[in-house]
């Protein structure tokens, strides 16, 4: 993520997946002022074992960009809720990339983090049973909850 | 894609795996229109052997959305440029998915066709070193190109 | 409703209807959660004696255009207010439906709720004129309670 | 509708109705320049045996909810697309309608206009089982072209 | 104004035009809940010596420019700040006016208050000189607390 | 107006005022270009026997605002279309003034360009009965060609 | 700036600037209430040995613009956010400056104000190399905060 | 600026600048297509002489921040008009930048591209006396320009 005020919205991320039991890594690597870190870490990011990156940023949001441009890993963008705009800026700032460098944009702020997760881990789980089998449940868990939650209006 | 009317912009998708040489299927599959073909192919397109979806639509764009909720297969939702809103409908009826259900979602237009066929490809490259490859070189074109491209300039 | 989370909303269309002594099924079913139940519901709608659905959902709000889509009764979208942009996805996910399938919207929030309800009502009452009388009714009074807060401004 | 200009758009739901054979009136009532036609038309409309109202008009759109405020008739709005603001001042102006007189919108431009035809239709389908039956019939020819048009992409 | 919720914004006009002791009736007159009386007062405004109207409204804001269609005085529009879209749809609903029929708009709540009554007193100022010596002495005591205000910044 | 490009836009408003007999003057007054004079202008103005002023400018206009901040005269805005937003930025830029100097804003275009040119003319019927007559006679010339417009729909 | 309630936001680019012991001076000038000091301020500016010029203000804010408009020197434009378009007017009114007279505009907020002062700085540090050796240290203080607000994620 | 296409914006910028006879360099440097050229150009843009920056892109146009992000020279973004959203994409993505890395934008296309290449001659004419001078005579043409097209409307 680009600062560490972001981290409210990327923790509901991690713990997802968190919950999968799939490995990850988490840092703070602000585009603007860590340029030369992002460039490294996007550069090396295949050698490293990573398969797909999420990158969650606010108002002129270049960092999923900016990593997209760099690895051909798949690189998901989180555009997290800015204080005036709401999040329409990081949103059309992770969006509306040129064409060449795709970013896979989820929704603003919270629903969006957590769905970039499930789209990482709906990634891995192409090629890891498990992992799909895992989301399976999850969907089903989900249905459940919802089915459940209209037993109850009042 | 929802309606042959996005053709236009959904082949340059197509054109970008064909050069790939990755296989794949056109098809149009209205969500308004044919809601049960559309829950047929997303219930059945894992066991189908498909391993991306990439579905475009303008407007009040639900197609990404319902077959993203219909399968646990990663989704790419192309928001369709619209005639009186210019995409701005059909963006955020895509990208703007409650938590549970990801839609990668790219730029409006032609921009984001293109690059959904690029994120597929880079989604399938995590584990196809052969993609993987092909993706690396396609990125040194691009490169090139652009430096060309500076050279003329008048 | 999409989500039980959107009843805080919706059960003002509910307490409308119910002050008229018109009967009605409240029910959370999910498009994104629950599609299979949406399916079957909107496919039964009819059959099952129902004459005018009213579909309330945020966000990426796909409920009301795809219970339409597999329903010829009337479906009433309301637009729920949304975290981030405060209900303009809502409203355009909604109401920017292609030729076809009609969604009959109404407004972001409370006043689009409880308008939903007025709005089936008045679909109600051209036929039955029981309903049409107590509309009148509810007309004249809020035409009453209209003039008379004009007279205690401070 | 509220001006001549508005026929190129609305005349796309005149033409649907006919096609159904069902009789209906179309007119000219500006809600500006003609506001005691307005009036008389909205205030006589039910007394003259009319059912539904379709209303498009764009810009400042006042016409729906003018004509909803003095009948309890349902009454579909449809947004005209504007000039410079490609109708969101029109849908705007007509869907925020207050608590109380609900206008039911449609989509901004030609595809509302037939929207607003056919949930008209929908509308007199739930007492007018004939309707119905063509509403059904129009749905698979809608369904039956959607999947034709798949077949021909190049 | 059109409904007494408005009353919080619309009183900062009233408060300037007392200030300015000129005369001026305050009402509560719904374009959409009381239709009738609308037309009625805008009809007979000027028989009945109103100069200058002042109207202000919130969301679809119908009531300024339906006043404006039944008189020829001059009407002033405030677009009194929504819930869900914070005053832009009272603003394009105000504003874009078609041409005929004129709104003088001011901006979105308090200020577009205060200044409606600035505006009505300007253009009455045209022809008395006194309330014309009062808008002169207003705006000195209005530059005086700007210079003043600056002297004390920490 | 602030460019000589914004004539084709106003001179809409000049011929309406001179359809009325109404003097007036037309200058191009760049508040940026031409800031001195758009003082002296504003300050004289009154003097000059001048009661009321149209000022349309794009963009981020200036002019109306600026003017109004130097005359007590009423001043109507008209945002002129711009290229890229469409008039959305001089619609805002003339619109949200500060409490304490209004200007009257009409909408963006050519409408506004006329309803400014209406306004001015209502404004100063308030106290020219010739004037005023004028106007109901426009008005009805209005109402009888919209009345007419609706017979020849085909 | 063009308030004293613009001061909360501007007093951010005044600690930024006092930090790096530029001397600088602090005013309101009000464009709408103060247009005769506002000229006298930007016409002598660059006399009085001015060599940047900040200037924040909120809605239709025409301070930069016209500051611009009265002097060569640069004028960094600071979009201060407003009450009900949340600084969307305020940035506009900045931003769309006609071809001619440019301002130089930063984010909306406190945001921006704090980057027009280090814009002003990195502007003087052109020429002066005591004021760019602290913008170098400024920036590395920046990252290794940024680096070290990542340690502690939880 | 990011892509060749840009150049038909930014050709604008070229031309006041060499009509001033202040040397410049004119380069195709794509943020996403040429990340590494991007980042040696930015970090070595002081040591090879340059003292102003002007990057000129579209959509999610990350090239002026991220070379804001590795110089301390001023940059100024010039938002290009976009394809889908006319350049409100470009805007924000370059103006919101986080505190810390400021871009000083300019107005959307072409007059943006002008003003950012007087922007960049008036920051060098804070020392450079010679560009002071010709830029008041550019005003002054400007306005003597603006004076006499006011005499020819018809």
């Amino acid at each position: 993520m680009g600062s560490s005020s972001d981290w409210e919205t990327m923790k509901e991320a991690a713990n997802i997946i968190e919950q999968f039991g799939v490995s990850f890594d988490k840092q703070v690597i602000s585009a603007h002022r860590m340029p030369q870190e992002m460039f490294d870490f996007a550069n090396s990011a295949a050698d490293n074992g990573i398969k797909v990156i999420i990158a969650g940023a606010g108002g002129a949001a270049h960092l999923p960009g900016m990593i997209a441009a760099n690895t051909i890993l798949p690189v998901i963008g989180v555009p997290v809720q800015s204080h005036a705009l709401s999040g329409l800026d990081s949103l059309l700032s992770i969006v509306q990339m040129p064409a060449g460098i795709p970013v896979a944009t989820t929704a603003i702020g919270v629903a969006g983090a957590k769905n970039a997760a499930l789209l990482a881990l709906q990634i891995l789980g192409i090629t890891d049973s498990q992992v799909a089998q895992k989301l399976t449940g999850y969907r089903k868990e989900m249905h459940d909850k919802a089915v459940k939650s209209g037993e109850t209006l009042v």
